[in-house]
C-alpha cells in the first residue's frame, strides 16, 4: 500500500475534519501519515467532538502549536499550515512517502505569516525549480491550465509557440494521456480564421510540432472554447488543455465541482489536493461535509504508476 | 395567439427540417408564418421526404429560388437566408407579426453573398440603430454577454464604468429580471483584490450606480467567474452577465446546450433564435434532430409580455 503524507491545511478550516471523517475510507487504500502534531490533533478533535481513530499516524515537533479559532484568518494558522506542507513535501522528496495530498490552505493566512508563496503550486515550482503544471478535474474530465493566476489581459502575450511546445511536451511526459487531448483556442470561435484574434496560429504550430516529435496525433486543436465542453464533444475527449484559468475551470466546476481534484504535474513528486478552499463558513460547525474531492485526490495517487 | 415570423435560415442546413418537424407542436402555441416561398419549400420537403402540413403559411416573391445542395456553403443559399431574415424583420417592424424566430444562417455563406453583416445580431444593431444585447440560455440559466465577437485580448479595454452602466440599465429595462442578477468579474478570482487584475473596480462602480438608480440591489457582483456556475451558486441565481463570449457560453453550453436559445434584447422587436448552427454535417440526412432549442425559442416568445 502506498504511503501518503497528508498536509493538514489551515487548521481554522475544514481540512482536519475531512481527514478525521475520511480516515477509515482512505486507510483501506493507502497508508496515510498526517502532518499534524498530537497536541493540535487533540484540540481539533475535541472541538469537533470526533474520536481520533487508533491508527491515525501523526508527526511531531515540526511547528508551534496555537489555539484553533474556527473560521478565522490567522498568522499562526497560516504558519502551521505552511510547516505541515513543508513536512509533507520533505517526506516525498526523501522517498519516506510515495505522494503528498494537501488539504486547503488560506492564501491570506500565508500572507499574514510572511510566507513568500501565493499557494501550494507556486511553492512547489520554487522548491523543485520546475514548471509545475496545474491540472484539475476527475476521471470524466481533466483540464490542465497553460496559464493560471495572471490577469486576463496578460494571457494573450504569454501564448507563444515555444512556450506552448514546452508545456505540451511536459504535459505529455508527466500525465501520460491514454487518449487524445483537446487543446482549446484562445478567442471566441477560435478566432474565426483570424477575424476574432490570431493567437490560434501559435497553438496550431505547437500542436503540429509536438505531435510530430511524439509520432502520433496526441493533441487535437485548437478546439472552439464554447464547443469543447458540450456533451457531444466530451463523449470523445476527457482531457483538455485550457489557455487560461477560467476558460478551463468555469465549465469544469459547472459540471463536476464536488468530485474534482487538483493535481500538480511535471514535478519529481506526486502531489494531489482537494479542489475547494478552507470553507471557513462551515468549519467546525458539524455540517455535512462533502468528502468526495478528498477521497478522489487519494484515489488518483493509488492509480498512479511509480516512475 | 401570437403571430411569429420564422426566418428559415440557410436552406442547405437543418432549419427547414426543424420547421417542418416542429410545426404541429409550435402551431399549438403560436401562429407561424414561414419566410420561405412555395417553390423552395416543395424542393426541401421532397429531399427530406416530409409532407408539408396543410396550414404551413409561406410568403412569396421575396428572393430568387435556387437548387438546394445539402451541406454546401453557397452564395445563393446565403442570399436567400438573408432575404428571408429581412422579410421576417420587416413584418415585425410593421407589426404584421409579434416576433421573429430565426433558424441558423451560415456566416461564410453571407460573406459569399456579399452581405455586409457578420450575423443576425449584427444586422439588427444596424437596422434599428440600437445596442442589441445577446442573451443565451434557458429558464434554468440565462447568460447575457457584455462583449461578444471580439478578440480576447481586446476585452479588458472595453470594460469601462460608463459602458457597463449603459449595458446594465439596458439589460434591466428590456429583460426585466424577476430575481437578482449575478455580474461576473473579469479576472481569475475576480482579481483577488487587484493582485490578478483591476478591471473589477469598474464593475463594482457600475453595479453600485445602477442599483442606486433602480433603488434596489438587482445586480450582485463581481462574482468569481469559476464559482458563478457551480451548482451551489446556481441555486440562487439563474441569470448572469458575462464580461466576454466564452466566459458565459462555455459553462452554459456545458450544462444546457440542447435546450438553450439565443435572444436579442434591447430592440424594438422581439427576436429569438436556436442556439446552434446550420449543422451542415447532418442536413437532409434524415437524422434524429433535436428540436428542443427551436421549441424553447418559440416558447420564450409566448411568455413575453407585450410592450
Amino acid at each position: 500500500m502506498k504511503k501518503v503524507a497528508i498536509s493538514i491545511g489551515d487548521l481554522n478550516g475544514v481540512g482536519i475534519e475531512l481527514a478525521l471523517k475520511s480516515h477509515d475510507t482512505i486507510s483501506n487504500i493507502v497508508d496515510p501519515i498526517y502532518c499534524i502534531d498530537d497536541q493540535m490533533l487533540k484540540q481539533a478533535s475535541q472541538i469537533l467532538n470526533l474520536k481520533v481513530p487508533p491508527n491515525f499516524k501523526t508527526i511531531d515537533n515540526f511547528a508551534n502549536s496555537f489555539t484553533i479559532e474556527p473560521g478565522v484568518v490567522s498568522e499562526n494558522s497560516g504558519k502551521y499550515s505552511f510547516e505541515s506542507f513543508m513536512s509533507a513535501v520533505s517526506m516525498a522528496r526523501d522517498s519516506v512517502v510515495d505522494a503528498v495530498c494537501t488539504m486547503p490552505i488560506h492564501k491570506k493566512a500565508w500572507e499574514l505569516a510572511s510566507i513568500k508563496y501565493k499557494g501550494h503550486t507556486d511553492s512547489l515550482r520554487d522548491i523543485f525549480k520546475q514548471d509545475a503544471i496545474m491540472m484539475l478535474g476527475c476521471e470524466k474530465l481533466y483540464v490542465a491550465l497553460f496559464t493560471e493566476h495572471i490577469p486576463l489581459k496578460d494571457v494573450s502575450n504569454t501564448i507563444t509557440t515555444p512556450k506552448l511546445i514546452k508545456f505540451l511536451n511536459d504535459f505529455y511526459k508527466t500525465h501520460k494521456p491514454k487518449s487524445q487531448v483537446a487543446v482549446l483556442g484562445l478567442n471566441p470561435h477560435s478566432g474565426d480564421n483570424g477575424v476574432l484574434g490570431n493567437e490560434e496560429q501559435y497553438i496550431v504550430e505547437a500542436i503540429q510540432n509536438v505531435n510530430n516529435s511524439i509520432g502520433t496525433e496526441v493533441f487535437i486543436g485548437p478546439i472552439v472554447p464554447d464547443i469543447a465542453f458540450t456533451p457531444n464533444f466530451r463523449k470523445n475527449f476527457n482531457t483538455m488543455i485550457a489557455m487560461y484559468h477560467d476558460q478551463g475551470l468555469s465549465p469544469l466546476k459547472a459540471l463536476y465541482f464536488d468530485e474534482s481534484i487538483n493535481v500538480s504535474l511535471n514535478l519529481p513528486i506526486i502531489r494531489t489536493s482537494v479542489d475547494h478552499g478552507t470553507a471557513f463558513d462551515i468549519a467546525y460547525k458539524k455540517k455535512n461535509l462533502n468528502t468526495l474531492s478528498y477521497i478522489n485526490a487519494i484515489k488518483y495517487i493509488v492509480n498512479q504508476e511509480k516512475n
